[in-house]
């Protein structure tokens, strides 16, 4: 249809860049094909030749989503420290903010394409069992003290789970900026939740913790 | 413009009731004036001599819900128990349940509607000060014990009030059904994160406040 003047790997990375952008700006509801293409510079054909519609779009950036954090959530249980968990929690944030209109969006999305909704709960199943295995080696670490129950652990990580997703949506809605003091309230919860499982030795390493809840971030 | 064949009011509510109904099956993001109208067997020109628009519907709701809530969170304080606490843990999840696109969308509505956010932000403000002063009763109580710092407290309020706002969100995206046995593992996570908290009069009655984890609740 429409001659490619760069590769098409180029071109990808380009549209979804630029549907981020105005997905994060406006919600994806506002937004269409056409605008996209308009704003990144290229025809509608091209873009549809890569991505038929709206929905295969957002599941292509997905996948990316999901491709970056497989990479980073390897070996986290090879680290269990108060440190480390402090930079995985900066770690989710900082895709929360990149990809805020996921989060925003997510249950609506979900609900209205079972491709992206299939996805979204291996992916989901996969992580949450990853950051058990990190909570169960913080316990072997002696930085946490095992809870009262088998599913106790496992409560607590969801638990945290739920409020780092959903941290950002409670300080949007309530009208403050997202800033650095923003993600250290966030961090706060997480403490405080977990403050009466945490040894003494893990308790002696917050305060030095803090150092890396900065946003953006600049964890790897 | 239409001969109105029923008190004003009572075409307000069946608007409402239509229109929510509507927004649960499928969001408001499809859902039109017109169809809200066709649905309620009514003209779109009635519809809109009481809603201008579909903003100005979502903001009637918001307030129905508010009232709703201000009504019935006043004086929990004045029964600082476990049971109680249970109780106001199944009328919240009522609350998502019912109006159920709100909680979906909620950030993306207010993100929308100026007028609507600060109506949330206010309301939202006052009802976690009200739940503040429920587990500062709990404390006087001597059904919690008192957290490490002056702020922890406030924090584990949030850390409930988030999980809650977003528990009905969670278990539908992972594709489950909305049922008794996912409000109880709901409950279970909250009693998990106070249990560190919880008296020895407390956790004796913990088991007992589960028979009131029903859905749909049966709980006034």
């Amino acid at each position: 249809m429409c001659l490619k003047t760069m590769p098409s790997l180029d071109t990808q990375e380009k549209i979804k860049a630029k549907a981020i952008s105005l997905f994060n700006e406006h919600g994806t509801g506002s937004i269409s094909i056409g605008r996209i293409a308009a704003e990144a510079g290229i025809s509608r054909g091209n873009l549809q030749y890569h991505y038929a519609h709206k929905q295969e779009l957002i599941r292509a950036i997905y996948q990316d989503i999901a491709a970056e954090v497989l990479s980073h959530w390897q070996g986290d249980d090879q680290q269990p420290t108060v440190r480390h968990m402090a930079e995985m929690f900066v770690r989710q944030f900082d895709y929360v903010w990149r990809y805020r209109f996921l989060y925003r969006e997510m249950t609506v999305l979900v609900r209205a394409d079972a491709v992206l909704a299939q996805r979204v709960r291996a992916n989901r199943v996969s992580r949450i069992e990853a950051v058990v295995r990190f909570f169960n080696a913080l316990v072997k670490n002696r930085i946490l003290k095992k809870p009262r129950g088998g599913e106790s652990l496992r409560y607590l990580v969801m638990m945290t789970w739920v409020f780092c997703d959903n941290w950002l949506n409670f300080v949007e809605i309530q009208g403050n900026e997202i800033n650095s003091q923003g993600l250290q309230e966030g961090y706060d919860h997480i403490i405080e939740m977990l403050y009466p499982y945490l040894t003494r030795r893990a308790r002696e390493s917050i305060f030095e913790s803090y150092e890396l809840i900065q946003f953006p971030s600049t964890v790897a």
